[in-house]
């Protein structure tokens, strides 16, 4: 994939569940902190943006998990971006093992930009990643 | 769907985030609890489960965002099973707003069980819910 | 203790942790869905007094861990209230097993009302209380 | 406060609620992880003590929140440490803003260790500082 994004994390004890793995949930939380540094290396900011009205707003999540991380584990969350038809920006995620450099989850998170609770084009989005260079495929 | 189980539960406002909205990641806390609580029912628990050593893992987790969820909500959670293949169990889960009847997310999580770290049939299960009568779709 | 409102909840499992016990920030969750519940008997809300510009803010915390709670666990959530001052709303919280009435854990939870972050005399929620005859401790 | 250990953290937007700050129980995960990286800073694991039926239990915390963390604040959590009688170990912890150097939070998280459920003196930690040359405070 060509991802244009990364930040390292490590496993935090209380996300471990009863199983002494990562409970699953939590891996949506990895994948939306880094969607959010994504956006502040783009000059973009999540909660300002919900400030002045305009909101990312999530639509669907599909998370293949592959291996389990578990306590001490450092890994990498990585992002690759889709642009599909006129309203839909994909972030395709995936979470490396720092160590072994296993794929542990993968991710599809579908989104769209929503302004009083309706969906608009992602303008301010792609005009940042544009300003910075940032390459995306485009689908339909 | 056929459903099969169902609980009611509410949002709690520490589960909503900047936006006012319960996160997207909490809504796979509800289906996971619903899950828990639906093993109950037919005299299955999960942490037992796990210290015979014998886990409920999920392989897959996709969620569709249909509305949001928000502070003060009630809701009910659904379920409907399938068993996919020899190994696999897919709980498909709908989250319906209690007062308006709305689907607010429909999950399809895909689950296998393991024993010492490898995939086995979930027996275990298969006659827990064949002694207590109940449906569920096999699919290839 | 002269408890005012009580709410029934059970144990979750992904609030549990490595130790196979729920882990201690949930309890603060617990104790904040209970005083948020309160705050609806009474008719109050603190999503839209937030709304209102006007925030019920925490200042202390102070909890003893009596007993763990483990999965499966029910468990009531008290609360008694005490009026310290002419600012402070401390709220006096047990948990208690619902099964063998043992006392889980224990906290006293200080708060204040804000407006334009500035602290504000908690007026409207004295007078929502008067309203509905509760009974709440006057201290210095 | 004679300081022993320091760890530099930022929030994490799902870790804000709808008041637009951290919600108060978040901060025990702060501590939480703090403490933890100390113990693996000792060579001590929480994760693989509690494998080996040992496990560092928090009895009580006390917590006062000072200044409200949000969206985007990098902060520093700080470590003192302090033996109490023969078997608390009590860790107070200070969270400051990176930036500004304010105290947003302090806490006095008092732990004990347990083995089978019942609390032992705390020497494998003990011993694990003594080896570090790292210093506490012992007081009755």
């Amino acid at each position: 994939m060509n991802y244009i994004f990364e930040i390292e994390l490590e496993v935090r004890d209380y996300e471990c569940d009863i199983q002494g793995i990562v409970n699953n949930s939590v891996y949506q939380n990895y994948f939306e902190h880094a969607r959010h540094k994504f956006l502040h290396s783009v000059d973009l900011d999540f909660a300002e943006l919900h400030n002045q009205g305009f909101d990312g707003v999530v639509t669907n999540v599909d998370i293949a998990y592959k291996n389990s991380l578990v306590s001490g584990d450092s890994f990498i969350v990585k992002i690759a971006l889709e642009k599909q038809g006129h309203l839909r920006m994909i972030f395709n995620q995936d979470i490396i093992h720092k160590e072994t450099g296993k794929l542990m989850a993968r991710g599809k998170i579908t989104t769209v930009f929503k302004s009083n609770g309706r969906p608009v084009k992602p303008d301010i989005f792609v005009d940042a990643l544009r300003t910075k260079g940032i390459d995306f495929k485009e689908t339909v």
